[in-house]
């Protein structure tokens, strides 16, 4: 039996709408979705951490999840976010999303306990493997440091991958630090094991070192240039195509990412819905929205075919 | 109707034994319980950072609490952990905790996101108290920012209590920074807010200054000293007492604090199986577990009728 083909290029942590109510709106996901794929997007890393993943209940996401599926999105291209604090959680949406036919899940270490040995995360990983014991799990990292203030180390990356070969994909890296993303790139990108860039600012590097693409929070608005990016990364305008993403990421991040991002989709597909957040997050201030939508429209930025 | 009374003195943040399979071991941990209610806990904080609480699912959890109950614990003396990072999960925790007719809550604020603002933590809170809408419900906030890097602030406390007066009912103060649980006591102690020390290492200091007592780690292996440092503290050899307690809490945190209290009862009890924590804790090596062992023993310490 041939392999199934791995996740590459630009994948979406696909920003999670709420109702009023703020309970999840599974039929707005799944239109969002299917408006990145068909825009630039190659995956879909839903329940990351700009999809406020943490921020809902295990149910809600397997219900969003199924829903995605249903709904008609591939599930080949969907790279859930399936790590917690609790080994048992992990285990049962690592599995559901194994048998949804996923091509992969993005697993942040549990995050709740600070300075935890290398030895500790190596245990949480190989249980959550062992308990799934499905050989079609393709298990990608999620170092991000600055949030879940527990790292994924070179040295717990060797040895997952010694034990668990092909079943350790690849990993996110969202350090913001390039010489660790390069570091991981020396180590194990020959071995199979396929690296993801956190921001698109470092996906023109990442594909010069060996790296398949990146998993960027404005993927969720941006797919287009980004993706046009990861296309052409051997064309000789490439580095000024990264320019352009990199300045819109930049307009972007001059606030909040989580709110910017849904005041985006907002403001671009005239659905006001989009705006509201999660506890304890909250949405941007009109006067940031209104800046925020003013330099974008300035710099030339849409999103084609959002509105209904 | 005669309010209850709320919860005061030691309470233990009970360590969750958990079987070779890593399952949560329902039989052990109410036995241990009802131990440390006889031994000096007037109270019992299930589920808390020593608990393991978080490397549990919400399912996992409730289980036990409710086994607590079954096995004839009373609920009035249980303060269960039940604050997570999806709203969806504290409120389904803190419904059921009050149901069960729990004396009170202790929660964690969402903890992934770091760097929110006051406005959303007070938003997390307010729902949690508005979709819960029981006015039994008696909430104590849980501030222990070297773990959860999320804290609970003075102004943070002072917009709740300001709406929630009543059912805001105190904190634990887990900073380790005195000055800080004195800031608390000096603002809120004569409004009805009962501040616990988050170690009895403040104990009589907290009594002092108006406090109700303390939640601390060691209150699972060492409450009856502790007890006696709450029930003594005006009396004149207080100090002696506080200085007795001290100096077993700085052996015990010589070595990692999880670990460390299960072995301690794995030991003193006779039951090897007290060991097992979770991943991504891991257990205490063989010559710490010797070395602290010896050294509690040198002491004098010892946990009077643990073993069967």
């Amino acid at each position: 039996m041939k392999k199934p083909q791995r996740i590459s290029g630009v994948l979406s942590p696909v920003v999670t709408p709420f109702r009023k109510d703020l309970a999840p709106d599974a039929a707005r996901f799944v239109r969002h979705c299917k408006w990145l794929l068909a825009n630039g997007c190659s995956g879909l890393a839903v329940f990351g951490t700009n999809s406020e993943a943490n921020s809902m209940s295990v149910a809600e996401k397997l219900e969003l999840l199924e829903a995605l599926v249903a709904g008609g999105v591939p599930a080949a291209a969907l790279m859930p976010g399936t790590g917690h604090c609790a080994l048992s959680d992990s285990v049962a949406m690592t599995k559901r999303a194994v048998e949804l036919g996923c091509g992969g899940v993005l697993m942040l270490p549990p995050f709740y306990y600070k300075g935890v040995s290398d030895e500790g995360l190596y245990r949480n990983f190989a249980e959550v493997i062992e308990r799934v014991a499905d050989d079609r799990l393709r298990l990608y990292l999620y170092h991000i440091p600055p949030v879940s203030q527990v790292p994924i180390t070179l040295a717990l990356i060797e040895r997952l991958l010694k034990k668990y070969s092909g079943i350790v994909a690849g990993a996110k890296d969202s350090s913001g630090d390039w010489s660790n993303t390069k570091a991981m790139l020396d180590a194990f990108a020959t071995d199979g094991f396929d690296v993801f860039a956190g921001s698109e600012v470092f996906l023109l590097d990442n594909m010069r070192h060996g790296g398949k693409g990146c998993i960027t929070a404005t993927g969720n608005v941006n797919p287009g240039p980004i993706d046009k990016v990861y296309r052409n990364w051997q064309a000789a305008n490439a580095d000024e195509l990264q320019a352009g993403i990199t300045a819109t990421r930049k307009i972007v991040q001059k606030v909040p990412m989580i709110p910017a991002l849904k005041a985006i989709i907002a403001h671009f597909g005239n659905d006001p819905q989009w705006r509201t957040v999660r506890p304890p997050l909250v949405e941007l201030e009109r006067a940031q929205e209104e800046g925020l939508i003013a330099e974008l429209r300035a710099a030339g930025f849409g999103m084609p075919g959002l509105a209904a």
